[in-house]
């Protein structure tokens, strides 16, 4: 069959370097090298199939998942993958499995709060997967407050053991990825008692499952929570609920590298600066906001493609329907997400970075960056991760009718991301983080502490609170100065507001309750700025390319001025710009969709994704949607007979009215 | 076992009659009757358990939903339920099924668009269920367009009959619901062709399947198209996909009320109005707004209900964590919704009368109000639809990490409510043609012809152009005039601004495209005020009952001012309202939602919903929630087994290192 490319004359248009563009978005050559080797790799593995698991029953899509771990170990092992290669391989599997948080959290768990003895012990079990672990944090009645924990860890100074128990319905562990079936092994978080004293959450080793026949051990009941949001989705993984019956485990298996309980049960505290789990929770947040930019640019690869093949209405002489990117409503819609795909991949680049500084200076005893760096990371993960699950919806909607079939990849898409909202930090609790921050910088700021990092420009709030905005003409918000000085004075603005009114408050806790909605809000503020100026920031690199940084720069404004007009409101009201200027803004906007609209296909060929990857028909690289949308429907089990099952007992009945005697 | 109320002490703190409120929720005593009397007994009967939904697979799930509309039906004939009543039991079954397009588009299509003769014959077969019909309209590649069909219907005079026929792929039938699986009939939409000519598109009955063995009748390819958005929801229904090769059919199945093609092939138009369908269209609407309003509640139950039961941070003197409830993060994003909710039940309401009063003057051929009512219902259903949509999963993050479970019911109620969104005009569709209305509206200002009915203050928009808001406290917000003449003058102002930016454009429509996004912002701000004032109109009625009416005007306050907040854009860059003055609004909102807080679980209450209709454990009426989270965890057939299926093929392997000759 002769190779169909029905998007050809949309890439034609291009008119920048697209292969350029894949290594910017890359980050590196090096790091296109390898996910462009490891993505066909898992694309070509039919084992790696994954089009089917919207129809797989939990039972069937569970055990597939495990098939699919395996089989990624063996390929791991046998093409001798190195860790990056691994990871990459476990990424284009594209499936939440079991490994992810034994990857992801039990063994960054050890690494962190382990002492030497105790990783030595542990952690080369743990690297060849002799043992799984998990991370039991949360409880069916705790979530975001840790320190309201239940569980508890009592030890017993007679046996040398902590006594692992939950004393309530509500201390069960609830959620742990890869807990409720598979896991051998567990990072609990549990109160520590010892002498009768209450020391707080503490998290200790605790062995599940026997390693003989992989039953729970005496004292333990383990099960999985049940079915979640989606098709496939997160219920290929089995996150489970955990009891513990007064089970008990060697004192030494408690991770004591900050804190420590001695033979004779005095608890101590070591000289580690506790500062560090700041730093394990900055990485963590970093790759949820590079994650952020994955699933939104899939997100708007499929989006963006279909509606390139979409044709709806409009009529061009030859009878011919638009294409419904054409329209500048989709335009509108469309191309910010686009424009948030890339601002998102920059910021999460940058974020590597802002860990790398964090851990060398946390080496260096300096800890002056770790508050601002926490702050930071906080506002960008509970940015990046709204927006994203707000954008996947957007796109689904975006491609009509059919985006709500599971064959677009859409449905399980959003459903499969979500969750990254509420993990890790509630959105709303963090932005309340970053907002406490904020108003901790400008009550600083009479003291003459300078304000460090994404907060500098908090320094020069004098300046910001009196500036008035230089756009006289359309063509003037194509200056970054001018972007950034407006998005600048809004969001500082907006902090000092809320600093004046919480001022008014007797009780600064009360006031500070009262006016969280607002406090929010400056949050957000805040955490644009920080998006904005670092795209910014990216664009005065040297940027190699025919067109690319041209490219760029007008997903950069697009990006901005998008934001502008939707926020508008917090603009005008602190009055940072005009009206005037703010329609000037959004006219410019329009002539930047213009500008976007022949390079769309080859902005989101960028990210260089495999259809595997994709795994949308709807997005497919050469746009061929119709026949497979049709080949796909056949699939369904449904269609395995033409008369379906039940026709017998409640169709015919009932056109032959002969329900009256039925048994239904 | 004792009952447990948990929320008791809530439900105590109540300050209005609640038994009073449901009365106002259902509309009327007579509807509260049926509605309360129909919803126990679907929850009362084990045949229409839906609890276990989300764990079936699609071949099961289908079929149980087959035996349900079965056993529906059944009922309905043993209890002699009256249409209102057999209506409102398949509402209450809340399981989509065919029979929704059998008694919601077969039959009005053949009502609306079919003679009396044809009536007669078909409609007693229809009613009976011994014909199962549905409404084959989009296409594969064609859905908003209507006009853009490109199945045909020729007409071939030798024989008296049409050939139904398929021409391409893309001209496929498309999604109607019904078809795939159980229908035995179809109204067909199809380009009528006769003498060589395509007169456009048509509605034909087409019988599609043997009424003997269900078969496919010859020339007619059908199946399903395969699974859609979530767990449960629309996968319940079978949603199919038709091809026809040259299938004919007698003449006389061509609905001729608005047009007819005689025994010689001649296309004639009768003298019925065309203007009737827009009457049908006006029906449809209504009803999804009216939905749109359960859809709301029943997300917004859940969500209250359980911010009560569930406690984080915080504490109390007795150490007892806060309610969720009682943060003004939560109560910010909560209580707008649950005012949203009723505001969309009143506006509902309203439209019901609208439709009666249209109807009555296209009975008397007057059609001067059509116009006017068709945009307006366009506008409502796109309006409440999209923040229904975005509503549910705010609910659902509102309630946490539990809320990603499907046992708290809020991910099957977004996965079966979003097609709202796109069905029966996708919403972004139907606010162009709002704005197409609009922008007639302000033209044709000068004229001296009059606005009528929701567009009337467009008649003061001299006076709304330069008039400024009163509000000088934030008390001031609690006026109805006040909030009135805001909401007017923003749309006022936005359609004024649109009229005059299109009017720099020579060519109109090339205007009207570039400015579409402008203009789908003038349309929000049209419906807004619909809404708000609809919402004020309700509250100038006699309400009884203690405490009622003092709680309506609270939540229209809520709704009206934040919307003010989010939209204070708008506001501001129209100059409707100053900064201050938002500001003071902002103020007043706060205070409003202190007064809302004590009455929330109360306000919920009066939705008067079944622990079936709601289907959440989360949002149970005794508030147990964690030991019925528990419960249900157990059910998942993940838990059939304490050692997991795969386990000894996968997980053993793994941990015994013993993957390396494995085949996987």
């Amino acid at each position: 069959m002769a190779r169909v490319d029905q998007l050809a004359s949309e890439r034609s248009k291009a008119q920048f370097d697209v292969d350029e563009m894949k290594i910017v978005w890359a980050g590196s050559r090096h790091t296109f090298e390898i996910s462009d080797r490891i993505s066909r790799l898992v694309a070509s593995d039919p084992a790696f199939r994954k089009d089917n698991r919207a129809m797989l029953g939990r039972k069937e899509l569970f055990k597939n998942t495990l098939r699919k771990a395996a089989h990624a170990w063996k390929r791991i092992i046998e093409l001798r993958l190195t860790d990056e290669e691994a990871s990459r391989l476990r990424f284009y599997v594209d499936e939440p499995a079991f490994t992810d948080l034994h990857w992801g959290m039990f063994i960054p768990a050890i690494k962190g709060q382990g002492t030497d003895e105790q990783q030595q012990k542990w952690l080369p079990l743990a690297y060849k997967m002799q043992i799984i672990g998990c991370y039991a944090q949360t409880e069916l009645g705790h979530g975001s407050n840790v320190q309201g924990l239940e569980t508890t860890a009592t030890f017993d100074p007679q046996t040398d053991e902590f006594i692992i128990h939950s004393p309530t319905l509500t201390s069960s562990k609830w959620w742990p990825g890869g807990l409720g079936k598979v896991s051998t092994h567990a990072v609990v978080y549990a109160r520590l008692i010892t002498d009768g004293k209450d020391y707080g959450v503490n998290g200790f080793i605790v062995q599940l499952r026997s390693m003989d026949d992989h039953s729970p051990l005496p004292g333990i009941t383990i099960g999985d929570i049940g079915m979640k949001f989606g098709n496939g989705a997160y219920n290929t993984m089995d996150n489970g609920v955990l009891q513990f019956d007064h089970v008990r485990i060697p004192r030494d298996q408690m991770l004591m590298r900050v804190s420590q309980v001695t033979r004779e049960g005095k608890f101590v505290q070591s000289n580690v600066p506790r500062q560090l789990v700041y730093g394990t929770m900055v990485y963590v947040r970093q790759t949820i906001v590079s994650d952020a930019s994955c699933a939104l640019s899939r997100a708007v690869c499929i989006a963006t493609r279909y509606s390139a093949v979409r044709r709806q209405f409009g009529s061009n002489n030859d009878g011919v329907e638009t294409q419904v990117i054409d329209y500048k409503t989709q335009q509108n819609r469309l191309f910010p997400l686009l424009a948030s795909a890339y601002a998102f991949r920059f910021v999460g680049e940058w974020l590597k970075w802002l860990y790398t500084d964090v851990t060398q200076r946390l080496q260096a005893n300096d800890f002056s960056t770790l508050p601002e760096a926490h702050a930071c990371t906080a506002g960008l993960k509970s940015l990046t991760t709204s927006a994203t699950a707000d954008a996947i919806e957007e796109c689904r909607k975006l491609c009509g009718g059919h985006g709500y079939l599971c064959s677009s990849g859409l449905p399980e898409l959003f459903a499969v991301y979500v969750p990254a909202c509420t993990y890790e930090g509630d959105n709303v609790v963090l932005l309340l983080q970053v907002a406490r921050f904020l108003m901790k910088t400008v009550s600083q700021l009479g003291s003459g502490k300078k304000p460090v990092g994404t907060t500098a420009y908090m320094g020069r709030v004098e300046h910001l609170m009196q500036s008035s905005c230089d756009a006289r003409k359309a063509e003037d918000w194509l200056k970054p100065s001018v972007i950034l000085e407006a998005f600048e004075a809004r969001s500082a603005r907006m902090s000092v507001a809320c600093a004046q009114n919480l001022a008014k408050f007797a009780n600064p806790e009360e006031g500070f309750a009262e006016l969280s909605a607002d406090l929010t809000e400056a949050s957000v503020a805040h955490c644009q700025l920080i998006v904005v100026s670092k795209f910014i920031e990216k664009l005065q690199q040297d940027i190699p390319g025919k067109g690319v940084k041209e490219q760029l720069e007008i997903l950069c404004n697009i990006y901005a001025l998008s934001l502008l007009h939707k926020y508008q409101g917090d603009f005008l009201s602190t009055g940072s710009i005009t009206s005037k200027q703010a329609s000037l803004a959004n006219d410019q906007l329009r002539s930047l969709y213009s500008q976007v609209r022949p390079n769309a296909v080859a902005l989101v060929d960028a990210f260089n994704y495999t259809d595997h990857y994709l795994g949308s028909v709807l997005g497919r690289y050469d746009g061929n949607v119709y026949p497979k949308l049709y080949e796909e429907a056949w699939k369904d089990p449904l269609n395995d007979s033409v008369v379906p099952d039940g026709y017998h007992e409640y169709i015919r009945p009932l056109l032959k009215q002969q329900l009256r005697n039925a048994r239904l």
